[in-house]
């Protein structure tokens, strides 16, 4: 018989099977290629289209002009943004429903000006120049004071919602903050404790525990959405992405290219979408926030049940997950 | 610039594009194969292979005994449950983490003892057939106190979360009540209205409208998390599916077909998803409930955004939606 378990972050019910051990190619979506993006052998995003985007926010770049190339990570805004930052936000109604404009901003950063390389290939020092872009977008664009929440994420892979195959991440600055992590909130309000300073503590010497590196602790968690979800946790508590540290980034940087590596190898090339989670900013202060990396690995697809009830069915029990895993990490250099 | 709007039903915000005519074609899933679940030629839901499912719960059939051939539509436990409906629910904690049972059921209904025939080809005559059963399923599991929700869903295509082809629905009854229609509790209780009907009374004339029988409305949600989602809500107040009359089931199923036959025709043959949302059953009444049923078809992936945050990101303004299928709706006999 399975579980029913309680996200304490997400507010989320999951079945979790016990003990029942699903391999990857058990999916029905194992290994599917990505669909090309490149129409006619054209991609916005390789070096030399750069005047097809929209002109760049940041870059790193060499004795180089903006827009031009010799570029090795590159921040532009998303060409079909659905936000803008322009005005302030306002409330409109209509009868009985409301709505905000959409406030905001959306942008890109791309990886890697080489379109056959993906993100997993990419060295461990580009790795952490993603890192520092991030950061710093973070921090500007968390300087707004109409921005409260900062989503930064990658969708790679047909199943896990990308449309461009050419190596990227995204970020989308919110006007409003998601209730999705009011787990935490409610948490510290109970307890007076950090979430997920409990769920280290509890976990480090646990049968979840994925790896340890100097600053980060990856382990499946309890009760996880997707099959091999895998979390990313600061040891240190901090509340935003935005204060990582040097330390922090060069460390995280070659977990996040190690852990990529073995997801690409174990679980058969599978899609997937790593996501910062972090605490709101703008907004009255409310304790409880610790940000940390949410890794989704996209082995099935979120069928009629999760998208209405939001009970997510996962096949696969995040011990056996993280069994896998862990052998998966330490026999790799 | 886009809007965010707030779904009242799911508490939900949705970044809606305002005017931009996204065609079934622009997404990167427009039209994909169903992967087929027959391996070398074998599927458990066909005719003469009764054998191979568990014992059937109820059919419609004619002059042959149960679990073998002869029949047009034949219920059976999910060889796959997660859930089982035995004992009592038993809350067990781990340190701070804590979890139920799996107590509950899970069942699956063949549609048609034929593996070529697809959900909207299926004669009304079929789908008034699968209604009686779902509604007698649904008022049996109801009869267990045990019992607190019921889903019942259809999972169709690859990027709908479907395993295997042949054309079925699948019931959950699960011991808990997902939060995910708290909305309608919270309206009622600052209105004392029922959200559904105010929500028919606002749309019937509007442009979010798509059809009208004589039983039931459909329109296109105000933020709708997909393209093209469409609620078929039932237009006389009701709570519970479990309630529906003969009159309903025969005027619903002929809506269905046609329905069915518009998304496959006008959305480029999509995945989709087809769930009831109803009232819970077995707790202390709360008012506010009125079942309908959500389609949502899945032209795009739930991308990091969509599962991190909650806010899913819709290209397709529900206005634009709603006048396609108002127009492909009404040509259609």
């Amino acid at each position: 018989m399975s579980e029913l378990r309680k996200d304490l972050v997400k507010n989320n019910w999951v079945s979790v099977a016990e003990h029942r051990a699903l391999k990857p190619n058990d999916f029905p979506i194992a290994k599917k290629a990505l669909e090309s993006s490149v129409i006619g052998g054209f991609c916005p995003f390789c070096e030399g289209n750069e005047q097809f985007t929209p002109p760049e926010i940041a870059s790193y770049r060499e004795n180089s002009e903006p827009d031009t190339k010799g570029w090795l990570v590159r921040a532009i805004p998303n060409k079909f943004s659905a936000f803008e930052l322009d005005g302030q936000l306002e409330e409109n109604r209509h009868g009985i429903f409301c709505n905000y404009n959409g406030l905001g901003k959306h942008e890109v950063i791309i990886e890697t000006p080489e379109h056959n390389i993906d993100f997993h290939q990419l060295s461990a020092e580009r790795m952490e120049m993603i890192l520092k872009i991030l950061r710093d977008r973070y921090n500007d664009l968390a300087a707004d004071e109409r921005i409260k929440y900062i989503q930064i994420y990658k969708n790679r892979g047909i199943f896990a919602g990308a449309s461009l195959e050419h190596s990227h991440s995204q970020i989308v600055a919110l006007p409003l903050v998601p209730a999705e992590n009011q787990g935490v909130i409610d948490y510290y309000n109970a307890n007076q404790r950090c979430l997920l300073c409990d769920i280290l503590a509890q976990e480090r010497s646990d049968e979840r525990l994925v790896a340890e590196s100097a600053e980060f602790i990856l382990l499946c968690p309890y009760a996880p959405r997707f099959p091999y979800e895998t979390w990313i946790i600061p040891k240190k508590h901090s509340e935003h992405f935005g204060s990582i540290t040097a330390a922090e980034m060069q460390d995280l940087a070659k977990i996040i290219k190690k852990f990529s590596n073995v997801m690409v190898e174990s679980l058969g090339d599978p899609s997937y979408n790593l996501v910062i989670n972090t605490a709101p900013v703008n907004v009255a202060y409310q304790p409880g926030y610790h940000w940390y990396i949410e890794v989704t690995p996209r082995l099935l697809v979120n069928a009629a049940v999760e998208i209405a009830s939001g009970i997510y069915i996962n096949p696969v029990a995040p011990e056996l997950a993280a069994a896998m895993l862990r052998e998966a990490m330490a026999s790799k250099q």
